[in-house]
């Protein structure tokens, strides 16, 4: 994270920046009064009330209640066969994440591009060993419909995490609604912040005992000379039976597939270069590792595309705009180069883009983040619903669980969703709006010398700090999931049965259904 | 809370009873291994683990999945008008306490009576005036259609909080779903476990510019001379133009509505008692005040019905349960009695179902106690859905707003929902899955002497207690709501237009859509 602070005043900057130009920053709204505001903002005036014109009024509220009543009336249902699917995931995106990123983008009266869809459900992301998942239980849940055990991909809870022997039993091994499509002759890809041999992409591509599997180092590691008959994720992606088919494949984590001897920050210890590799396949098969690159990707010309973006992760959006020299492009991009990929196909395609960095800055209670983060799949999103047609092209937007974040406090309108409570605490502090049930942001609120709890605002005397750790009520290195339900946005063909409450690994069997693809009932059926 | 605290101990002896009955709780599943337990449950073997037949099969999950595809597929949409509408409300029930309830009821692959229902939508819960609203504010809002200042009820956004004046001018008054239903020839009731006229309730009959002025005493202190043209809100359910006309109203509260000179818990000052006044307005009208006397109530000899079961609030059901003393019936059993009530009539009823101490034990930092009236609630859902036709009665459940109140921790399954987490905190002491963004019990895990967080394991051992507070990052007397939306659960007539996200104002133009009432559009134009 020490980017991340460093870059940290340049946050701070650039808000200013929008500021001295533009007025009020869209997010950060101008308030009347003493309540809490986001430091920069301090330089606006606060005669100016956030209020929404009308809402005091009755027709405000009617003709909003109208719109929606009329919009559900006149939704025709869509029961064609769904040429295409994509699925975004917000990965740890639970409904307070939602909530505070209106808050966030520009008000609680606004909606995220998917709260728009026309369908909504809800998904019970359980795994079949813990309370509460994890990201790769979760993906062999939303993306080959059979829920896991904690830590383990793509394959059925007969494995145990880490039980090399039973991964090498191939009966055990589940695929994902993005073979399922292949097989029909559809093309498939995938897109994310992450590494793309992180837990939730790997879940469109690969069977392994432990998501920690991403290279032959730490295979070979954990399972000594089992390793021998078992593929390392990176391996899986680039020879494996489904990745080697993948039509686009775009994130970071570049140091899974390359030796030191290639790549400084190589984590391979077997001499090989996975990249070259996918290179020498065929002449049709591009490699990028830039946005520059990237974006000069002509898809006729292309038949395979691999972009590698960053050693591990993506960076922060926040740290990509700070960043003079950044060269990495965003979700945005990436999911607008795979679409104008997949979209050559005339059978159609699978499309799986995971905002997977709003998970990776809540487990660092970093709530700043998370919700910027947020907004950049929301843009993705709605990039991708403009560039294809409600009647063909199936969007589901979903999460594979919740975190332990919470938004209270009881703030006017228009205050800043990142400052303090409208009430102090009893011992005569503010707190903040936002906060975690646990996280190693607990010591940051505890003033070891006094033995007090710590004023938040103290620490936000500076400005705004991007990578400012929110509260938590117990100190662990990493802020866990949530176990709540997580929402699911669907519109296009056949979005009309996500809505109602049920198991997330019924996600990609509907998918499936309005597709026709797959072994089960479909809608061509 | 001192009845709480000294009636904990029955619930243990309650619950080992069980044990010793009929083997494991039905919520408290037994467990294989050191995990978190319930401690009642520690007599039982940790010899068979909980694990769900078939989870770790992929037969079991596509089958779960083909089923609910099927369901949707041959779901046909009923667009018939409602002849009767059931708004259920879970005060203060958001998701995470929803998904605790299952653990709680039974396991997580469980279901709370309506989530089987259809059709969910999500309910954006902000007020005009605050981020995060209260039960007064969302009361106006899903039961009169317009966002309204936070603690005003009834009226429109041009009140503010405790404007005595601005209150009298009833052009600012909006009504509920109760009076258009009433206006449309239906009858109107409403059940409640606080008083009758506490804050959501209030929003089927009451206009109120706070949520305060129950009766005249606090109505008068606040307003001085201006309260004299005014009506409390206990006034108004009796004498009011909406209140006076509905036929049934269950819960508690008896203090305001009668004088000390009736009643020796009266905080009336006015030497009235609205019970003798409503029961003078006719010979068929009947008022109870226990549970015996509610069962035996006739509905065929009866007009109007008034039963108020407590001096304030309705006691926790745990509470209810644990005292031999107990005259007060269920929610379960008001809601039963209100149908009855309502199903004589020809032209059918709206009728309003509050499980309303959900919110008043999350407010506390009572987990136990909140999962427990969330499983009250889903007992009276099951038996409305039951008495009642899918083909004629519009049956909705929602919450008003959520609280800060988290799952996370990753605990196995079947571990004591109430437990530890499975790893501790870098302190070295556990955490408990269950916790709070602020709340009283910062100060119980907080310890003043060896200012260290307190083991959360050793304040729980001496067995379960119904009161145990739940951690929290931040000191206040009571509990914030939380701000993200709200579930939307419906089943009947219309239930199909109550998916996507949208402003809970909505709510009760929809009711009114699919019943033909209001004045906007509805599904018999």
């Amino acid at each position: 994270m020490r980017t991340v602070q460093f870059l940290a005043s340049l946050w701070l900057l650039l808000h200013l920046a929008v500021c001295v130009l533009g007025g009020a920053v869209p997010g950060q709204p101008i308030e009347d009064d003493d309540d809490a505001m986001h430091p920069h903002l301090e330089q606006n005036a606060r005669s100016s009330a956030r209020r929404i014109k009308g809402e005091d009024t009755q027709d405000y509220w009617l003709s909003a209640s109208k719109e929606h009543i009329l919009e559900k009336l006149n939704y025709v249902r869509n029961t064609k066969r769904a040429k295409n699917i994509i699925l975004f995931l917000g990965d740890g995106m639970g409904l307070a994440t939602l909530a505070a990123a209106r808050s966030y983008m520009g008000g609680e009266e606004k909606k995220l591009s998917f709260e728009k869809f026309p369908y909504t459900g809800l998904s019970k992301t359980y795994c079949v060993d813990k309370i509460v998942p994890d990201s790769a239980s979760t993906s062999t849940s939303y993306l080959c419909g059979v829920k896991a055990n904690y830590g383990t991909i793509g394959v059925n809870a007969h494995i145990k995490r880490g039980d090399c022997e039973a991964m090498a039993d191939t009966s055990n091994h589940v695929f994902s609604v993005g073979k399922w499509a292949m097989d029909a002759g559809k093309a498939a890809g995938l897109v994310t912040t992450t590494r793309v041999t992180h837990a939730s992409p790997s879940g469109v591509y690969a069977h392994t005992a432990d998501r920690e599997w991403e290279n032959n180092a730490v295979l070979e590691e954990a399972c000594g000379d089992l390793a021998k008959g078992l593929d390392d994720i990176a391996v899986q992606l680039i020879h494996g039976e489904v990745g080697s088919k993948l039509k686009v494949m775009l994130g970071g984590g570049r140091r899974n597939f390359m030796d030191l001897e290639f790549y400084k920050n190589g984590r391979r210890t077997d001499g090989r270069n996975l990249v070259e590799e996918f290179e020498a396949m065929s002449d049709r098969n591009t490699y990028v590792k830039n946005r520059k690159k990237l974006l000069k990707v002509n898809p006729a010309e292309t038949d395979r595309l691999l972009g590698l973006f960053s050693k591990s992760h993506m960076h922060y959006h926040e740290e990509q705009l700070a960043d003079p020299e950044n060269t990495e492009p965003t979700l945005e991009e990436m999911t607008q180069k795979a679409i104008e990929m997949l979209e050559t196909e005339e059978n159609g395609y699978f499309l799986f883009v995971e905002g997977g960095k709003i998970d990776i800055s809540h487990h660092d209670t970093m709530a700043r983040i998370a919700l910027d983060e947020t907004a950049e799949l929301s843009k993705a999103v709605k990039l991708a619903r403009k560039m294809t047609s409600e009647e063909d092209t199936l969007i589901v937007v979903t999460s594979d669980h919740s975190h332990t974040f919470s938004m209270g406090g009881y703030q006017k309108r228009g205050s800043d969703i990142f400052g303090k409570a409208k009430s102090s605490g009893t011992d005569g502090k503010p707190y903040l709006a936002l906060s975690y049930a646990n996280g190693k942001s607990f010591d940051t609120y505890y003033n070891v010398e006094t033995h007090e709890r710590v004023d938040p605002m103290s620490l936000m005397s500076d400005g705004a700090d991007a990578a400012q750790l929110f509260p938590a009520t117990a100190p662990l290195e990493s802020e866990t999931h949530g176990g709540e339900d997580v929402g699911v946005f669907a519109s296009g063909p056949w979005a009309h049965i996500f809505t109602g409450v049920y198991e997330q690994n019924t996600i990609p069997h509907m998918l499936a259904f309005a597709a026709c693809v797959g072994d089960g009932q479909t809608a061509c059926d």
